[in-house]
This record gives structure tokens, C-alpha cells and sequence, in this order.
């Protein structure tokens, strides 16, 4: 749907959405599990859910196409995940609640260890500490001046990892990586990749070189290697896209920060699943939509641990009542992506979706799994559709046409 | 999907896919045989393939669009149908192994016969025998002479069918019919349908003229009709936009020409199912993606003879064994449109589609046919987007954003 008739559509209203996101939810069969993680859970109340309610599922982004967290979440709040791609970088400051400007270019910023002859011995510098991380990071800080007005912030993330910001007029993020991707060669030099960047281009060239001699000393992170390079821009808000006013709850930095890229106000004192939904229940007065993201169901599938993100899902939906009990107009469960347990990682497998309102088609599916869903009233649907589809079940779309 | 991300997305592997393309699979009830073509046959095989994998209904061009073979291949090929929507007179050429660079210009070419007044009196020449025309088309290679550069060939396809190339340079192909469809007029100008393509018209107005010379003593085909005019273009291989070596085994020659324009390498040598099923076995080591085409679906269907081609799905399910033998890491199993033997002739419905994997999502489908499909893991696709979707099945895709 075109955001710009959408947003022509929307009318105001009291109605509250609730979007409960269980990243990589969506799983494929282990055969010696007899089914996939969500066939094999005991939920009695997301499957009572599901009974009263539309069910579908969800492409991320398209067939085949296995997300990043980035597209994925970008896709769920109605954003184009193509044309909202983010870079890296930033998706890396807005993890650490980096408060990025639009003067700024971002790159994710590994330590990497060379040898004498300048090449790459270790990509992630032994994984470093993340104390001697912060050490260096401040100490790139203080030193590194390339002068011409831009300010260079070196921020720490974990271990081997930080973030590069240049602020300034005029700068660009079409840079091409420095990071070779393999060992046994220098890293690349820092080139523009359209000739408008060729300035910003020269600016990291100076930073590579400064970072090259200041870190000298140092036993393991003596280089750095810069990926994912692009300039800060401002998205279009919920706010003014949608006329929601949502507050994100999540536990982990990145999804924050996507969030807050999207305007949503962000909680900060969550830490775990049980304050998640009491952090609902608590602001639900007080927002119009509620974004509230499970990481656990995606990090248990990463590990390939099929149990464990079977009692993730088990626990989640003990919570389920408590959402219940609040009366969300519009209550939407399904995930960012797939992670099956079999697979160890995301994957491009459409995602079981469950969408309740006053006004949605009740179909026959009575349990909430991949393979249950196929039969649902909302039928394979794009992410990036969920958004409307819940607007409109939310009576906050006006008609299109006369 | 855009052909330019994918080809981002696109990683080495090792994984081996097949397709395995039954022409015109797809059909509709018959009331006399109680079910459509997959639902009579027996297919203990293709039966116990869809227990265990993801299936669902491929639309091959667009919904209630009946396609040719052309565009529909392409689209299985994951080459959007509209953009790679060629020439009926390329088509042709490609069906005769002919060589044809980027500096021609080909039409299909019928044979006809005019009466005195330069009327069309029979389309088709009488269906004249291939030995007449392979005759006809020596005399008017040798004979005809435009001039300018441009070499004239003539080379026939059968009974009546021939194809017409211009070899120079700056020629172009947008140029109008010169078939009139109806008999008892005469043929049409070859006119130009673009002001550039102005000389390229009147050379093939010389053409005209001279054939109408040429063949004036000949008792049937004493004229020719052109359709289909298109310049060739490179398209770009499959090697180049997913890195698959890729081998087609087909028996027709048009769906080996269609191979040969993505790239891949073709078998000539075989002539009926078994030296098909037996080429899939002894080239297995060679390549990562194997289209292996069966025609007879197609042309039993055409026939409007449904029993046939119940007989011809059954035989091709007893080779079905000797393809999972191999162990492809993915097994495709679908048509490229139907032909419902009700219809006798090609039609817009979808078509049932089988998807095998280690990775698929089993879902509920346990016979493989169009009803039962509609109950499949994959929805209801569209054919350009299944090869991205074997690609990640194979692990041949990298995920997309971070």
C-alpha cells in the first residue's frame, strides 16, 4: 500500500493496538522432535486466541528471502524493507541508543589485529574485552581530528565491536567497506563509492590512517576494519504515518533503537518478560500503539536449541491472559522472521500470524502453528501489509473511493 | 523480487537442485472422468513426495493469463515474463538450435498460398511436407538479396513454419505483421512500428517482394506470411545471476533454445522419458541445477486426451524413484501452465507445485493435485518467485540487511 494514500486514509480514534513480537518465532520440523517448535509448545491460550480470531501468515520480506532483524521489524511497522534498508552502522547506534543526527555518517567499526607487513591477522582481534573496547574507544575519541568541522565519535558496542560517526555539512555514506571479509590481506582502502562521497571518503582515509598509528601499542586491537557505511536520515514517524501514538517495549538495545527510528517512545527499564507485559499494563492508558518484542524465541533458535525455545513460547503465552485482560482493540502476535531450531538461524519461512479484533473474520484454524495457519482468513500476506490491516480493524482507516 | 538484490544475496554452495517440468501439468475436473487429469492419475510416488514437503499452487504469469511456453519458462527460470517476453520468431530459432548474435533480427515465417489477385487463400500452404520446405527456404537463402550489409537467411522448423533472420548492423525489430490472420485478403505491409525501425521495414518489404518472385512457380507455397519480429538481446545466464552451472534435458527443441538463452548447457541427445531420467543420473556430478522438461503432459493435454495424458503423469511418477536416488538437496516438481485436456489447450490456472527440501515446511497435503495443493506450506506463488525460493532451500542465499 502506497504510504502516502494510506496516510490520506487514516482518521483518529481511541483504539488501542497491541503488536506482541516473538522474533523468530516461525520454525520447520524436527523429525525427532515430531514438529516444529510452535507445533510441539503447550499453548492453550494462544490457541484459544487463535480460535477466535484471523490467522495467516506473515512473508518478511519475500519468497525466499531470509531478513535481517533490520528489514524484518522495518517491514512489521509498515515500512518498505527495501526502501528502509538501514545501514549497519546505524542500526548499530541505534542498539546503543547513539542519539544520531542527520548531519551524521555511521559505519560498525570492527578491531582488528595486523601484522607488520599490514595485513590481517584476526578480523575480530581475539574478541577483545569489551573494557578494553571502551579503553580504546575513548582513546580514538580524544585523539583522532581530521579537521574541515567534522567531529569523529568512536563508541563502544561489545568485545570487538564499535561504531564510527562522523558528524558534519555535506557528508556521504556511499563508502565502500574497508573490512577484506578474509584474512591474509591488508584491509581495503576507503573509496567513494558515487563521487559525491569522494570527501567523506578521504575524511575516513585519514581516520584508518590516525587509528592505524594511535592504536600501534596495543597487543591485539591495532586496526580497525569499517563496514556497512551510510548517512542518518530521518524516517517517517508512526506518528505522522499513522497518527499512533506507540511505545516500544523491549529488552534488547537494537530493537529500541529501531524503534525510536520510527518515533516511537521507547522504555528503557525493561529487562525481562515478566516486566515486558507489567510495562505494558502499566502505560496502557497512556499510548495508542504497543510494540512489545520477545527476543528469547529468536536467540534459543540461534542456538539451535529446539527445548529451549519451545518453554520460551510455553512461557510466553502464559503472559497471554494479562494482554487479554487489558482489552487491546487490535492484538496482533506473530514474529519478526524464522528461526528454526533446526536451522540455527533466521531463515526466509513465512511466520504464523494471529490477528484479534471486534471485526475480524473468525476462520477454522484452531491452534496457533505454521502448518494450522495455512488455513487461516488473512491467507500469505507481506509483512509490510500487517499495518493497514491493523489500522483498519482499529476503525482508523477512513474508506478509499467514493 | 529484483534480479539486482537476489544476485547480492547469492552465495557459493554445493547443494544440487532439480526441477522437474511437467509441460501443461496443471488441469481442470473432466465431469466424465470424475477429477481433473492429477487427481485420476495414480501417482503412489509424487504422493508420498508431497506427504513429506512444501506444496502449493504457482501462478505462472499473472491471474486468468494463459501464457505461451515462452513466457512461462522464463518465469520458472525466475526471469520476470513481461521483461523477458521474446519474439515468436526467436523462439522459433532458438527451437532449431539456430546461432543467433545480437546483430539479427528474426521473424517466424509461414508459408502461404495467394491466389491471382494476391489473396491468402490458405494460411498454411497446405500444411506443405518439411521436405518441400527445407527446399524452398535452400532457394530463397541463396536467392534473396536486400543490399546495404544485411544478410538474409531463410531456415525451415516444419511442415509450413520457417523463421526469416536479418544479419547487419543497426537493424531493429519493431515491425508490424505481415499476416493478415484470415484468409481471403492479402498479406499486410511489413510496417514500421517505431520511426528508427523505418529501414529495417523496407528491406524486409524487399524480402517480401522478391520471395512473392521467387516462389511464384511453387503450386502451394508461392508466398509467406511474418509474425513475431524481435531484435535478439543477451539475456543474462543463470550463472550470473544465481551462480548455478546449470544443464537442461529436453527432448523438444524449443525448451532446449529457451535453456540455451539463460545459459545453460543442453542435451541433445535424448529422445523420450527414460534417456531423460537416465541423462539426470549420469550428469548429476556435473552441475548444481538440472531442468528436466517433460513435453508429452503438454501435448496429450493439447490432444484434449485426457486418458493419455493421465498415462503420461503415471509413467513419469515411476521414474520419480530414480530421481530422489540422487538425493537433490532441492526437488522442485510443478509444470509451466496448464493444459487442461477439458480445454484442449493451454490455460491460466495454476499450477500444483511440489517443493523438497531439508529445509521445507510439511504441511498437510498428502496426494499431489491441483485441490489438494491449495492446502500447501507455499501458497499460492508466482512462478518468477520460486527460484529464489530454491536458491534458499539449496543454502545459496546470504540474509538480506542486518
Amino acid at each position: 500500500m502506497d504510504p502516502k494514500i494510506l496516510k490520506e486514509l487514516v482518521i483518529p480514534g481511541a483504539a488501542k493496538i497491541v503488536f506482541l513480537i516473538l522474533d523468530g518465532l516461525g520454525g520447520i520440523q524436527m523429525e525427532e522432535k515430531g514438529g516444529t517448535e510452535l507445533q510441539i509448545a503447550r499453548t492453550p491460550n494462544l490457541d484459544r486466541l487463535a480460535e477466535t480470531s484471523s490467522c495467516g501468515l506473515l512473508d518478511p520480506v519475500g519468497p525466499g528471502i531470509t531478513p535481517g532483524s533490520g528489514p524484518a521489524h522495518f517491514a512489521l511497522f509498515g515500512y518498505d524493507p527495501f526502501e528502509y534498508n538501514i545501514g549497519r552502522g546505524i542500526l548499530e547506534a541505534t542498539g546503543i541508543d547513539f542519539p544520531l543526527t542527520e548531519r551524521d555518517v555511521v559505519a560498525r567499526m570492527n578491531f582488528a589485529t595486523i601484522d607488520q607487513a599490514g595485513r590481517v591477522v584476526d578480523r575480530r582481534a581475539g574478541r577483545i574485552a569489551t573494557e578494553i573496547n571502551q579503553r580504546i574507544c575513548r582513546k580514538l575519541s580524544q585523539e583522532l581530528q581530521v579537521g574541515e568541522g567534522v567531529k569523529v565519535m568512536v563508541e563502544p558496542v561489545k568485545e570487538h565491536r564499535a561504531i564510527l560517526v562522523l558528524r558534519g555539512e555535506g557528508l556521504r555514506g556511499e563508502i565502500e567497506d574497508t573490512d577484506p571479509e578474509r584474512e591474509g590481506v591488508p584491509p581495503l582502502d576507503p573509496k567513494a563509492a558515487v563521487p559525491e562521497a569522494e570527501r567523506t571518503a578521504s575524511l575516513v582515509g585519514k581516520i584508518v590512517a590516525q587509528t592505524g598509528k594511535i592504536l600501534s601499542a596495543e597487543p591485539k586491537a591495532n586496526m580497525v576494519l569499517l563496514r556497512g557505511f551510510a548517512k542518518h536520515t530521518q524516517y517517517p514517524s508512526m506518528k505522522e504515518r499513522y497518527g499512533l501514538h506507540s511505545l516500544a517495549i523491549a529488552t534488547y538495545p537494537m530493537y529500541r533503537g529501531i524503534s525510536r527510528l520510527v518515533g516511537m517512545t521507547v522504555l528503557s527499564e525493561v529487562h525481562n518478560l515478566k516486566e515486558e507485559f507489567q510495562a505494558l499494563t502499566d502505560h496502557f492508558p497512556d499510548y495508542d500503539f504497543f510494540y512489545l518484542h520477545v527476543k528469547q524465541t529468536d536467540s534459543r533458535g540461534e542456538d539451535g536449541n529446539f527445548d529451549a525455545k519451545v518453554a520460551v513460547i510455553e512461557e510466553v503465552d502464559q503472559y497471554l491472559p494479562q494482554v487479554l485482560a487489558l482489552k487491546p482493540d487490535v492484538l496482533v502476535v506473530t514474529g519478526d522472521h524464522s528461526t528454526p531450531a533446526k536451522m540455527a538461524g533466521h531463515s526466509w519461512h513465512p511466520l504464523p500470524l494471529i490477528l484479534h479484533s471486534k471485526y475480524c473474520l473468525i476462520d477454522a484454524v484452531k491452534k496457533f502453528d505454521e502448518v494450522s495457519c495455512l488455513g487461516g482468513a488473512l491467507g500469505r500476506m507481506r509483512s509490510v501489509d500487517l499495518m493497514p490491516l491493523a489500522l483498519a480493524n482499529a476503525r482508523r482507516l477512513s474508506k478509499f473511493g467514493a
